[in-house]
Parts: structure tokens; C-alpha cells; sequence
């Protein structure tokens, strides 16, 4: 961690919710940053976030905002970036290195080489791999980053020092940083990410949908809980993912189908060998990974 | 709770894993039980068992274990009900009262009414839904059914007192009892419990199974981690539990995958709000029931 000689005057942090609010208060803690600017669409947010000082200052696409800024961190839900980029391509200076955390990186960077043409130098694209179903300024907490994965996926026209600024700033929220092409993270993430969110929405639907859906769920116990936990998450910001990456999510989505089927297959035989087969190689993959 | 007048002198546990393991704890900790006899077919369960405190004795199917035994509670895996029943069968005094911890319900009824014919009176089927992903004595813990629910599937067969004694056991347990008929329960756990195990252990399989899983998983996150954590349970008792409650799971499993090709033709069609507003629905009928 470069975190001896890192310092950054300015942040303007657009979005100050769960990941703006938490980057902006994981580098506050770590002394890193002396200032920080918060953009919002959402008066509200923005006063939430000055009370709890997660932000500093209250400010807007004008040059008073953006004048001598360091660092810009876009982390709206991806469907706000065109406009964000766009509202403030004029504003940014030589100088300020700009980058996002949205989940979804191949989109991102088309909106940023429409908007941000003129500064593509110094955007460097990026996706914290953490988050908790809650969101807004009062979800935010410095150690979301802590032991987490960002993955940047770096541009050809980027400059060394703005990957590398970038880079540092999330080494000190704690944060694992790789780089990956943008086309693999999308496909990645769809996998371990989107598709799981879109089956315990599914699940969830599934079951309110019903007459007697309340009764059915109240006989759910822990396990349920837990895989429908990110059920709760922003329907927004998860539509716009969707919308963002649907060619990589339909694609895991049918591969999931198929597998099911396969199971309803075995299920529907009676085949215990064979089904206790799976359960036993999912729970050695997973124990793996942990 | 009935805890005043109520003491049990002698409880066996049969299978002294995270469920029995935890019952017993929970009874010795409310000073409700005076001794613990614990049977497995796994000796070294039971050695561990015994040197961890959640059993007192080491029994097998023998007159000395069941001898003035006022409780018997089956929390192996369903699989193995039928042997066990069947070995316990000549041993069960008049007074004694058995229950089980089974997550279906249908069939160890009909295992009882095969092997326990002669003692139906006193054999009251139950189901503590809680649980973790982890077995064995050691993961075992006394507050493990707090606020928890247990359902009871009483038979018309059984006696107002073994009912009672059942009920008020798991109450001391933290437990908050209810009673359903057995197939409705079969039918209920399928959906909030069987299917989505199932589907955890589906989705952890599909990416295990390629060749780069390690990789695709270590791109995951906390959404993931939780989704997934079902799919760390012990595989031959969901293979049991499958294989027992498998029309009802089959069903189950038959309306997501229709709920799935919805979704995915949504995803296809790139129908934003359709999508919100399945996220939406799915996340207020999760706040509501939490």
C-alpha cells in the first residue's frame, strides 16, 4: 500500500450512498483525504450524508465543485452515468483523475468514450466487489472495502499516474485490487453476481405472488433468509445492471435453466446417488473457495 | 412455557449432530433434563459428543439406553428413520415419548406407522426448522432454536399428553411452536427450504463444474458467499430429504423454472420496468416479512 506519500486534497464523490459514502469514509479515517464534495440528485441524500460527515461539502455540476479536484468517484447506478459524464465533462480539469464503481464495466466505458472523450487519459474504469442490501449515506461504513476485491479494468488511453492514483486510493479503503479486460469482468460478474441476484428476486416473486405467499414465507427459516438476502437490494441500480449486461446475464441465466433441468431430471427419477453427487461436489467447490 | 413443572429424567438423543446435539444442550442449560444417553452409528459422533458435554452416556439399542427414558428424540437424517425405528421398536416402555427432528414430514410418518405401530400413541413427528450449514456435536448449540420455529404434525393417533410433553420440550428450546397438518408442511418446506437449497447447490455445481470455477468463484462476493451458503449442508441428508419430499420439490422446482423463462424473456426483451418492478414487488415482500 502506497499509503505513506498518498494524499488527496480533493474528492467529489457523485452518488453518496453505500459505496461513495464508504470510500469517502474509509479514506477520511485513513487521513488520505483533506476534503470531500458530495453530488447527488437526491437534496436529501446529500443532507444525510453532510450530517453524518461522510461528505464535507454540498455541491453540483459547477466549477466551485469541481475546481482543484484530485479524484472523482462516480457511484450512481450505472443507468445515471451517460448524464453524470456528461453534466461533468466541461468541468474537469487536466488534472483530475475520474473513476466509477459501477457493476457492469463494458457500458461504462461506451458512455465514458461518448461523454468523457476529451479526458478518456485520466478515466479510469473500476467495480468494488462488495456492497450490502442496504443502501444510502446511513448504509455507508469505512470497512465495507476491507479485504474485498476491486477490479479495475484500465483503458488503453489511460495515464500510468491515473491508474496508479486509483489504484492506491482503494488499497487504502482496504480493498484487493486486480485488472481484468472489461469483457471478462462483465462475463465474471454476470456469473457470480447478477444471476444470483436476478434468481432470489425471481424466488421471492415467486412465492409473493401467491394467495398465501405471507403464510409460506413465515415458515422460512435461516437458510432462506441468507439466499434471499440480496433480494433486497436497489431495484434500480439492479435493473440498470440488467439492462447493462443482458447479453452476458441471459447467457448464464440459460446455462443455469439447463442445469436445472438436468436436476429436475434426476429429481424426478428418484436418483439419490446421482443427486447427492452434486451436493456433495457443490459443497467441496465451495468449501474450496472459502 | 411450561418450564416450572417440567423434567425430563431421562432424554435420548439418536443422532447427536448439530440437531440433537443442540436440543440436549438447550434442555441441560434450562436445568430440564437430568441425563443424555446419545446413539449414533457413527462412533466417533458420539465419543465427541460425550467429551463436549452434549451427552452424558454413550447408549446403544439397548434395554440399559431406553430403560425409564421419558423422551426419544430421532434427529438423524430421514434416510436412516426406518432402521432406527425399527431398532428402537422393542426397546420403548409405555411411558416413553418419541418425537423426531425430520425436515419432512409424510414420510417418516409412514416410516413410524410401519415400524413404531404399537407405540403411535406416543410418537409425535416434529420439525425444529433451524439449522446451519454446519453438523456434527461440535457445531452444536443451545440457543441454535431460539425464536426459532418448530412445527408439530401430531397424529390422530397421539395421546394430549406425549403432544404436550413435545411441545413443551421445544418451547424450553426457545422454540416458538406451531402445529400444521403433515402434508401442508411437506408442502411449505419445499418451497422455502427445499427448492432453494436445491438451487444453491445447482448454482455452486454449474460453476465448479467448468474449467475455470475456481476462478469464475473467486471473482465472488458477500451476495454470493450467502446465496451459497445453503449449499455447504451435509449432502446425504438433503439427498434424503429430496428423495422424500420429492413430488412436493418437484413442483416446486416445475413453477420457478416457469418463473425463470419469464424472467428471461424480460432480460431478452430488455423490458427495464418490467424487471424493476419484479425487484420491487420481490423486495417489499421480503420487508414485510422480515
Amino acid at each position: 500500500m502506497q499509503t505513506q506519500s498518498f494524499r488527496i486534497s480533493k474528492l467529489v464523490v457523485i452518488g453518496a450512498g453505500l459505496i461513495g459514502g464508504s470510500f469517502a469514509l474509509a479514506l477520511k479515517r485513513a487521513g488520505a483525504v483533506a476534503e470531500v464534495v458530495g453530488i447527488s440528485r437526491k437534496p436529501g441524500t446529500l443532507l444525510q450524508a453532510k450530517q453524518l460527515g461522510v461528505i464535507d461539502h454540498i455541491g453540483g455540476y459547477d466549477e466551485a465543485s469541481f475546481s482543484g479536484a484530485d479524484l472523482v468517484l462516480v457511484a450512481t447506478p450505472v443507468g445515471q452515468m451517460g448524464k453524470v459524464f456528461s453534466a461533468m465533462a466541461p468541468l474537469l480539469s487536466a488534472k483530475t483523475v475520474v473513476t466509477d464503481g459501477g457493476s457492469t464495466k463494458q457500458d461504462v466505458i461506451a458512455l465514458a468514450r461518448t461523454h468523457l472523450a476529451a479526458h478518456l487519459s485520466r478515466f479510469v474504469p473500476g467495480h468494488p466487489i462488495a456492497g450490502t442490501e442496504r443502501n444510502g449515506p446511513d448504509a455507508a461504513f469505512p470497512d465495507l472495502f476491507k479485504d474485498r476485491r476491486f477490479v479495475m479494468t484500465p483503458l488503453p488511453d489511460n495515464t500510468r499516474s491515473a491508474v496508479e492514483l486509483v489504484r492506491a486510493a482503494w488499497e487504502i479503503c482496504g480493498a484487493k485490487v486486480s485488472e481484468l479486460q472489461a469483457d471478462e469482468h462483465d462475463a465474471l460478474l454476470a456469473a457470480v453476481s447478477h444471476l444470483p441476484h436476478l434468481l432470489a428476486f425471481a424466488l421471492v416473486d415467486e412465492f409473493a405472488g401467491r394467495h398465501n405467499g405471507q403464510r409460506i414465507l413465515s415458515f422460512s427459516g435461516g437458510g432462506f433468509r441468507d439466499f434471499t438476502r440480496i433480494a433486497s437490494s436497489n431495484p434500480e441500480m439492479w435493473r440498470d445492471i440488467f439492462l447493462s449486461n443482458r447479453e452476458a446475464v441471459s447467457a448464464e441465466l440459460k446455462l443455469y435453466r439447463d442445469k436445472l433441468e438436468a436436476v429436475q431430471q434426476l429429481l424426478d427419477a428418484g436418483d439419490g446417488p446421482a443427486l447427492e453427487a452434486v451436493f456433495e461436489r457443490s459443497r467441496m467447490a465451495r468449501e474450496r473457495w472459502l
